[in-house]
């Protein structure tokens, strides 16, 4: 049991699923949403003991306040906290994005402490009502230090992803925005772009005809788009850089097939197939 | 039970699966694979009643020959059939693009009745390993009609797609390969350039950080390179066409990006996660 009193601002899919997985281990939680009506479902549900559209309401007794809000809407929460809460308190985010993040906490007062979290985990509904317990379940929690963590925070962060069922994994705000930039800021902008393409296409047959693959690849066309435009934004550079690398894989294998090259056509999904095999053998053996 | 004597050329994923659904419904069944060693499993588990590596053994006594080849070996088998078979027979194809198939369907000899066929479905694993009796169960089983299409084949067609518990679907070979380029042949492309730029990240956390996300927009990345070439190939100037507008797509992404249009970003992947309800929606009520 968590004997800290647990504010969640938020209260989506990462913040919702949050507060239902804490749920049994901590003794007093409180959300904050913009939107009232979430706040009392949640309240009428037994998801929280306290509930308030009111920010600064909402984090006046917490001892750690968990930022559950798009990548900018983090940003603008570390601006305001010290207004809220003039002696200090401890914060986490669950943000898509670090560095931006991490470089506004290592911003706030030395009364705060501060650590920056993202659970790799999602769904591709959002919202409370696609919140789930087990979201979390197995999945890697990243947690990136910053120069306001002390050895409380990162204690309490760790015992909240065990609460969680997640692994933790330490790294940098950089180094995890490349990383992500390349495992989930890039594959939901492919999707998306392919259900684009597709949705243009005025043919009754299209969706009849369409399988478990079309399925597979456009799963993330549905995401969040407040937390996808947050994304791009706090994570500009990085995501640039591999929508461009991608760009290039896309134009070279145009190229193979507007020259009939069936040699290198082959040898080209050869080698997607290895590193798709290797890929998978990585996952499995974690 | 279907009376006629089925010979099944290609014992991979789809020749396999086929096999084994249509086990039960079929007299006598024969496979010829190119690789004798699945002939025999195929015999010594009794998959079929007879194996061959010779496909003019394979077809001699056949009523009705299915290709289960890629794309390109289909034309082959379609051109060398008359050799193997002076007296003519029943022949379809499963494969994945239709028009070039069903051209060469149409300059086979008047005694053979001809129709293309193309199961909307799939796995990511190719090889009678792969192979599962219920692959085209509850899928749509596209069905293009030929000049060599008589009223006998059709019939045999429709009961053997009912064997399969698959749905029929006719549509001319074009509108086929149109819309397959779109929800078929793009979406295996866009997969494999993702892994590919993936693949050249050199950081021992990629894969640890990675989620059921990158999972799922790359699972069509370990495609068989043989059936990919011969897709592409055969149906080069639609897929060309619809990767053209998939990478308009992404450049205006990348556009807005850079110009840090916040308002365009939000609308873009507002109209994305639209048209991807739109898309569940048809696919609910099919």
């Amino acid at each position: 049991m968590l004997e800290q009193r647990v504010t969640i601002i938020g209260l989506g899919l990462m913040g919702g699923s949050l507060a239902m997985a804490l749920r049994p281990f901590v003794r007093h939680l409180t959300a904050v949403d913009i939107d009232d009506d979430v706040n009392r479902k949640a309240l009428q549900e037994g998801l929280v003991d306290a509930a308030s559209p009111d920010p600064a309401e909402g984090v006046a007794e917490a001892d750690l306040v968990v930022a559950a809000v798009p990548a900018q809407s983090i940003v603008v929460v570390l601006s305001e906290l010290p207004a809220w809460r003039p002696d200090g308190c401890m914060v986490m985010d669950v943000g898509s994005t670090k560095k931006t993040i991490c470089e506004t906490m290592e911003t706030l007062p030395s009364d705060f402490a501060a650590i920056g979290g993202h659970p790799m985990c999602g769904r591709e509904h959002s919202g409370l009502g696609a919140a789930t317990p087990d979201l979390f379940r197995n999945r890697t929690f990243a947690l990136c230090r910053t120069s306001r963590t002390t050895h409380d925070i990162e204690g309490l962060a760790l015992k909240m992803v065990e609460c969680l069922q997640a692994q933790p994994l330490f790294l940098t705000p950089a180094r995890h925005d490349r990383i992500a930039a390349m495992i989930s800021h890039l594959p939901r902008l492919v999707s998306a772009a392919l259900m684009r393409t597709a949705a243009e296409v005025d043919d009754a047959l299209l969706w009849p005809l369409s399988s478990t693959g079309f399925q597979s690849v456009t799963r993330l066309a549905a995401n969040n788009p407040s937390v996808m435009r947050d994304i791009l934004l706090t994570n500009k550079t990085a995501i640039l850089q591999c929508l461009a690398r991608y760009e290039d894989h896309l134009s070279h294998v145009r190229t193979l097939l507007e020259a009939d090259d069936q040699a290198d056509i082959v040898d080209w999904f050869e080698a997607s197939r290895e590193e798709h095999e290797h890929y998978q053998s990585k996952r499995r053996s974690r």
